[in-house]
C-alpha cells in the first residue's frame, strides 16, 4: 500500500462519516421515518465504523488494513440500503459509501 | 452561525484530528520519547475531541456549541505544547491546533 | 474528587452508555417510530457522550471535569425525553441518566 | 450466542477499555518510558478498540461477531506485550486482555 492509497482511504473514510451522519440526521427528519429505519441503523454504523478507521490510519496502527476490510463491508451494505430510497440524501450517502467500500477494499488487500 | 462557519469548522477539526494522530506516532518514535510524554497525552486527547465535535457537528447536534468551545479549549492546550518542540510533526500539529481552536471558538460564540 | 467519587462516575457513565444503545436500539422497532425521533437522537448522542467521558476518566485526563459537565447536561436532556414516553426501555433509560447526570454534576464541580 | 453470553463480553470489554486506558496512564508515568512505546499504542488501540465493540453490542449491531473477532486478536496481542513488563499495571492489564480475548472470541465463533 502506497503513500497516496492511504491518503485517499482516510479522506474517502472521513468524507463517508460525514455523509452518512448528514443522511442519518435527513433521515430521522424524513416524514416516513418508519421506512427509514435500517437507513438510520446503518448510517450511524457506518459512520462509526469510518471514523474509527479514520483514527486507525492517521495513528498509524497495525491493524488498518483489517479495520478497512470490515469498514468495507459496513460501507457496502449501507450503500445498497440507501440505494433503495429516492432521496437526495440517501442517493449521496449511497455514492459516497460505494466509493468508500472500494478504496477501503484496496487498503484491505 | 452560517453554514459556511460549521463547513469550516467541520474540516478544521478532521484536520486536526489527522494531524494530532500523526503527531503521536510520530512522537512515540522520537528517541527522547521521555520528553514527549505531555505531547503523546495531548495528541491523543486533542484528536479524539475534535473526532468527537466533528461527529456532532455532522449529525447535527444541538450541542455542537458547547461541545466546540471545550474542543477549542483543548486544541489551545495542545497546540501551546506541540510549539514547545522543534520537530516538524510538532510544528505542523501546533499550527494546526491553533488554527481549529480559533475556528472552534467561533463555532461556539 | 475522591477515587471513589471517580469509581462511581465511570461505572454510571459506562452504564449509561449501554442503557442508552438499548433504548435506542428498542426505539428503532417501535410501532410508531415517528414519536421516538427525539428519543433515538439524544440516545445516540447521551450514549457517546457518556462512553467519551468514561474514556476521559479512564486515561486520567486533565479535562475529565469539563466533559463531566457537559455530559451531566445531555444526560439531564435524555432522561427528560425518555420520561415522557411509557415504555420499558424508555423508563429504565429516564432513570440510569438521572443518575449519571448527578453524579457527572458531582464529578464537574 | 445466548443473552448470557453477549452480557459477559459486553462486561468484559468494557472492563478492558478501562484496564487498557489505567495502563496507557501508567506507562506514560513510567521512569523508563522508552521501553513502553509498544504498550502505550496498544493500550490505546486496544482500549478504544473494546469501546467500540461495546458500542456495537449495546446498540444490537448485527456486525457485532465481527467486530469481536477484530477485538479478539487486538487483545491478544496487547495481553502479550502487556505480560513482557513486571510492572503491576502491565500484569493486570495482560490477564484482562486475555479474558477479554477469549470471551470476544467466542461472540465471533
Amino acid at each position: 500500500m502506497t503513500k497516496e492509497q492511504m491518503r485517499e482511504c482516510i479522506d474517502e473514510c472521513l468524507k463517508c462519516m460525514e455523509v452518512c451522519n448528514n443522511c442519518y440526521d435527513a433521515c430521522l427528519q424524513e416524514e416516513d421515518v418508519a421506512m427509514m429505519r435500517d437507513c438510520i441503523r446503518l448510517d450511524r454504523m457506518c459512520a462509526d465504523m469510518c471514523e474509527f478507521a479514520a483514527r486507525a490510519m492517521t495513528q498509524n496502527s497495525p491493524y488498518a488494513a483489517q479495520i478497512c476490510a470490515l469498514c468495507a463491508q459496513i460501507c457496502e451494505d449501507c450503500g445498497n440500503e440507501c440505494a433503495k430510497h429516492d432521496m437526495e440524501h440517501c442517493q449521496r450517502c449511497a455514492e459516497q459509501c460505494k466509493r468508500c467500500a472500494e478504496v477501503c477494499r484496496k487498503m484491505a488487500a
